[in-house]
């Protein structure tokens, strides 16, 4: 079960909210970016950015020299991840809405000092964009690893949304003669797009060539 | 131009920035949810929401009860539209990128008092999603516009960032044997799902029929 906290409980549309740490995993698990929110001088600063998950923790990495970073170690972050699944049209202007999963996070960022962390946390976020990918390439030089901050984040705090279905009306406009239900957003693969510069011979691998 | 401030000038990946008005408008009319960082208590809440442009200014909505919305009015809020148009594969984990498009807005925001403005306003959200939808649905009533709160943000302090193309390498590993490109990544429309509730002979209307 996911914990409450007053941030985490919803007030309205009560409905949506999933209390599953399953849930959670789900939501993270299927996306690429999130959106991490941070305080930079006193004000938000919503940046999206690359994230994998390892148990119940989530790993965020940039420059050393990012300011969102500072902003993140220095203040309580946010990381939201979202699925825009479908746009739902009602037959009223208010009624409209869109299908999602969504997951907030909340907490401190914590920097990850061990080097075997540091590189696991690394591997995720590189593993969540492109399944099987770390074990082909080459791995982090020690320059590299000391130009970048890996940062975690614990799933202890979180929320997750959902609405799919239907709109939902006023029970006296459904007899209004408005075309109502779902428009469906799909996301898909495209054709792998090879560098212009790669070598003779080297065939898309299978790991890449799958539909998600 | 957009204007320049310390927070929309880029540090690193400064070839990445747009510096046209007419980028920002391009991210922002090609989007359909916003993610809008507010404070609530003093710490940074990410939320996905809708929104509508009217030249330069950005419109986003909530229920008047929404914590969220009340943050947004007491502190500075930063709403970024980002989209994912592909994942880069370089041969080393260092490299691997992301292409897309993101905005990222900074202000105060303004509550919508007028009543003509706030109408305005709510139809750019619902348009954002659907266009062409407003004129064919039941407009809101008194009593829904009374329960929603319409807010401003001027497009004046923004910053753009687009990367696309292949993945750059280091010189020395271009010559591995490791495939590298581009994944690209496809939003489209699914068929339109008619609500089960959905009187009889009311077609599919051509504006919910086209594809983005």
């Amino acid at each position: 079960m996911l914990s409450t906290t007053p941030r985490t409980v919803l007030n309205r549309s009560k409905q949506r909210a999933r209390t599953d740490r399953a849930d959670l995993h789900a939501v993270l698990d299927a996306g690429m970016i999130c959106h991490l929110g941070v305080l930079v001088d006193g004000a938000p600063m919503v940046i999206p950015t690359g994230y994998g998950r390892i148990g119940e923790t989530l790993y965020l990495h940039g420059s050393t020299g990012a300011s969102s970073l500072r902003g993140a170690l220095a203040s309580q972050v946010c990381v939201t991840v979202t699925h825009l699944d479908g746009i739902v049209l009602a037959r009223s202007a208010f009624h409209h809405s869109v299908n999602y999963r969504s997951a907030m996070i909340y907490g401190p960022a914590r920097e990850v000092e061990d080097p075997g962390e540091r590189l696991d946390g690394l591997r995720a976020i590189t593993e969540q964009l492109a399944p099987g990918q770390w074990d082909v390439v080459r791995p982090p030089s020690r320059k590299e690893l000391a130009a970048t901050t890996v940062l975690a984040l614990s799933l202890e705090e979180a929320s997750v949304k959902v609405r799919q279905g239907p709109p939902v009306d006023d029970e006296e406009d459904y007899d209004l003669p408005v075309w109502a239900g779902v428009r469906p957003l799909l996301v898909s693969w495209g054709a792998p797009e090879p560098d212009p510069r790669l070598a003779p011979g080297i065939p898309v691998p299978a790991h890449l060539s799958h539909t998600p």
